[in-house]
């Protein structure tokens, strides 16, 4: 790894992130997966659907090893499948069978190097501060931080080089933090359209404007969520405060990281050429996948073709593929070719649900390019996000044992 | 009625449409609702799901009485409950009970003063021709005329308007037709939205733009149509010929009539202030309504604000209220508050599925305002706009006994 | 009316009902339709889903006006449509919009004849005794007093015999009741069921085993109720206590009311022919419509036919409708002849869903028949029922103003 | 392997299934896996939905390997891709991307030493038929022969023994045939129902009588299949032919083969004890998997316990395990304690489909003990069984190269 390929993808911040001379470095060394030491991590907020989904995720991975549960104290001392209401279609791994459930609490998960947080946003704020000033590292699936000025949002094949306001973060502590600190990762909803839009932002140029109307699924709003009496042979056309998320976050991640006079460095939020954003959610009667139609004008003049469109999609690479995240998929973007495709049964699965899938794309006559997105919102849109943004923080050297 | 009522909504065509020297006036007077003389009406595709509507609106209209039965030969000579394949949820009405279906010949809809046609696309082209080229009265469904330039494609509450065009198909026949012509209806997904759209013309003057994504329910796919494998926990994210249909039906319908020098008059395809249009259709499973999430930008700067809309909306009447057509609903438009409305389960039977759903009024970050649409795809969608076109055309002296 | 109409359909209560030396009836004459003076009601649990089912049938009862309306401490002192989530798919009645939610106070309903309560079960027992004590006449919904040996559990169409036992009710009482009672209906699942089992043993004499697989719509478990996740896509076969209720209310709906030596009433829970209840039950989705797969062995040898069956079951009418009730249905069972029917989205609105439909009655290779029922549960299968015992209960002069 | 591993599992044939003077196994040996030969196979009816599923299973098998592909001359001549509208959740498989699909002739599949038939039953009968006289080994999921006295009808963990009768369907064939044969899986609800069901006769000996009730899902139904608008929000309590066939093929699998006089075999179709079964059959709205409720009376009195129950269905092994099938599940049934299990959302996938899930085993009121299955229906109800057939009938020496 050499820091070049961290360029930032869409946006302002064209300084490399620098961890060489960073004290974070110089005390956790890049890992090495050739030592074969394993990662310990923590789940909070374990018999969840996104904490479920993370112990799905972890059983059989490469670097991380599930090392402690966390859950209310209601679920504490229980073993875990006791515990646990599971919902997944695959078995309970064999990993977390016998563990015991523990209390939310720093000095429970101290060992551990990782901790994710599949907390809901109610306790979330609280617990996962109590554990970065404990000096933890957090990858947070809560909204709760998402707007902090000193917390990168991070979708982690669009805009890793925002790892580089953690320093920032630490030294705001008070006393200054040596591994804690809060990454959290998107909306479920933002996360699939952002991948494509920095796809093309890196293409070609900044885009100015964008109308998003999306199809989303029911496990977007967790377990047990929707009611079935007002989902099925129906569609709810508002999800609570999604809209102004993707509105927000969509600038947070697009934009770059601009550096003060005073040195200090803060989210530009796609300052530099502003962005329009403007979304319409819609929950419809799908399990798991969310759809979005976007529409999108360039700044530039004439805007790209659909075909080159395609074809800029086609190519897309990203940090998290070329530094070898080993959860990054092969391809982050697949393009369907087929007329009515991608569609959240057939595509949700791709790569694991680690790929979104976009289709459709054509002239719009109003904008100047209108397509389809699919992401699979309980993969790449919660638990996979943050841990490609873990595994990313171990080979920036952030994060290790 | 006097013609003052018959004001084109939004456009062109400002000369009240001039019946009153018309032959058709001349032989077939203001049908006189003191007369009780019930109007004789038939139906093509009778067994066909906007068929086996038409038969159930008809079932105890007050002018219409149902006369005629068509379907396929495979069907002709069959009483009507052994031919069809009775799919409405209320009981197949006591009148149809009894009536042998006849095949699709002009001959045998001698005595009908309105012929509705459910067929599918496939026949209608060929049939519909030959039942006007026997001087009868046809208004259809099927989308086979609609592009003609001679046939009007009327929006009961928008542009019944464009019925000046008749006189001219009527002439452009040979020989020369006294009563018969076709009108069409419009694709369900346009009708649920050209509604709001002309109320906001009507109010705000000409729109310059407007995005529109569809959420459209499986019954506009007609029946076997969507294969559940296709749909169940999933979304189509393509209808074809859908988002054609839209774009350039919604020109048709908003625009006006204009009279060339010769005399003659044309659609001008809301011409004279050029209006993009840019659909994306999804099928969704829902079973029956049509929800659209619409963006606009008026041509009038500044734009109205949000709450102006809901005024206009709320505020909004059309002819065929006015003029006193029985189907007519109360209100066209039912301007939701709540949050999360329309939704397709709990509004589509509003007014009997006649009336329109709107909410969720507010700005938009990149055109100027936007709102959901919530329309019954086979009542006003279908079948609904058909019948009171066909009340229209009684009160305009069009048709008659 | 005559006490005849009111002998047991096929138990051994064979005494009629004898109201007239009741001093229940001495003090509440039969009500005379003919007086015009509407009967006050009030509703428990307005604001859920039963409630809001008993609101939408008493808007335009004929006999009963809505009165009062309870609701938690929460909702009360609001405008009703501030209060509720209305959830109908008919707009909120006209007399309940400016209704102000009451607490569910005896004393706040005083002056209503009839009191609905759409209670849940965690708060019915306490308020609908307090109701009672009160003097005032309670119609549940809810579970709690069903078993209990002096309430009788009443299906309508099924065992208003059962009203017998109410005097014995109010005199167990202390002090002793003049009006109060509580009278409940049954379990949705059970009452569908009972309604065509019931006409086979008042056709062909007590069955002496029957088993019976539910299809359940999610509307069976309230709001929010079962959440998306769980039923989507999905059949979950369990439904907490269902089977147990099932296979117990039968037997005492089903059964008599037995006199013992010292004149007290008791059911007798179909004890002179013993009857075997097997039930299985399922949760579908399906949002409105329980279907039941019933097999059925009769004690009779040889059996009757199906034919025969087919028959009874066409012919069957019962007190509710000689008597009168203007909620009861023209025809309280449909027999489907078509081979693939009764299925719940088309044929549970038949009769408003006051009637249930049986289908597909055929030989059982191992019991004697087999078919097919499907009963609307929100209507006969919950308010429906409730309201009609009301009405029941008037034309036996044991309520009235 | 020894012919010991062959006994019938509950049945009336005790002779070991002897192929070792077979000419059959003299020509083709018992399938060396060592010797790492791949098995070249033919699909028949490779653009259908099961063929698609063959195509899926195959594309990984550690000894078929996929050699043809046929289909209607429709698709004949084109590349698998462009005749296929793929539909498997999993991307098309590299291996059938570059095949070009072939008319279904026999002459063009010579070189395969198995043919599996995901044909439709109108085209199947002419077609294997076809394919036997041309002494192929065809493996069918098409329903045309399982009825036929001298064609197994064989689920794999199930009869193997049944294999016994194909040396007289070669003899049967004019002239003998030496390698070809017809041997069909079962119906998908009969599958499912069938595995239980023998571990329980293999454990308590015969049943006497069983009622089952099925929820089977739409890809039951094929594609197009179930039309949307018949099964969304619904149930269809009726599937054409379905009950006869589960109650006619439930008594020829679980049944033995009796030898005549004159030696020839035969299906006793479980005579020795008559069993009845009755069945039940409804269409719901669930993508994949069927479940079954299952009331069973035993011959043995007293009957086993639901305990006893569950200690067999545990510890049931079947001879595909044993001999070492490779596509045989670990476990072929699944026992769930959880009161609310089997789902098939949950649990369809359990073991990639192969094995079936059993769960709430309880005392029956009417029978002896009730229980509910869930199985895969496009897995071990259909392809997975016919490919587990054909890795039996390798093992059993009857095919090879």
């Amino acid at each position: 790894m050499t820091s070049s390929h961290l360029r930032p993808t869409p946006a302002a911040d064209n300084q490399p992130t620098d961890f060489s001379s960073s004290p974070l470095l110089a005390k956790y060394p890049r890992h090495n997966m050739q030592d074969g030491a394993a990662i310990k991590v923590g789940v909070l907020g374990a018999t969840g659907t996104v904490g479920q989904r993370f112990i799905t995720l972890l059983a059989n991975h490469p670097w991380f090893v599930l090392h402690a549960l966390g859950a209310s104290p209601r679920s504490a001392g229980k073993r875990y499948p006791v515990a646990v209401n599971w919902k997944q279609t695959s078995r309970l791994p064999a990993v977390a069978r016998e563990m015991i459930v523990r209390e939310c609490k720093p000095e429970l998960f101290a060992d551990c190097a990782v901790v994710f947080s599949g907390l809901d946003a109610d306790v979330a704020g609280e617990i996962e501060a109590a554990f970065r000033a404990a000096d933890l590292a957090v990858f947070s699936n809560a909204k709760n931080y998402r707007r902090d000025p000193l917390v990168p949002l991070i979708v982690p094949y669009v805009n890793p080089s925002h790892f580089s306001i953690l320093r920032q973060q630490q030294l705001a502590h008070s006393p200054p933090l040596k591994k804690g600190f809060i990454i959290t990762n998107a909306n479920c909803s933002t996360t699939g359209c952002v991948i494509p839009l920095s796809a093309l932002e890196k293409a070609f140029g900044p885009l100015e404007s964008l109308l998003v109307t999306t199809m989303q699924a029911i496990s977007g709003g967790g377990y047990p969520g929707v009611p079935s009496l007002d989902i099925m042979d129906n569609i709810v056309p508002f999800i609570s405060g999604e809209e102004e998320k993707m509105e927000w976050e969509m600038l947070k991640i697009l934009g770059g990281i601009v550096k003060n006079d005073d040195g200090a460095r803060a989210f530009d939020m796609h300052a530099r050429t502003p962005l329009r954003v403007s979304a319409s959610c819609n929950r419809v009667p799908v399990i798991d996948g969310h759809t979005a139609c976007i529409s999108v004008r360039f700044s530039r003049r004439p805007p790209p073709s659909p075909q080159q469109v395609r074809e800029a999609l086609v190519g897309f690479t990203c940090d998290a593929q070329t530094l070898g995240c080993p959860s990054a998929p092969r391809h982050a973007i697949s393009v369907h070719e087929e007329p009515d495709r991608p569609q959240p049964r057939l595509d949700r699965y791709y790569q694991d649900g680690a790929g979104v899938s976009v289709g459709r794309i054509r002239q719009c006559q109003v904008l100047d390019i209108k397509f389809v997105v699919l992401a699979n919102n309980v993969s790449i849109g919660a638990a996979t996000s943050s841990i490609i943004n873990a595994e990313l923080a171990v080979l920036k050297g952030v994060v290790g044992n």
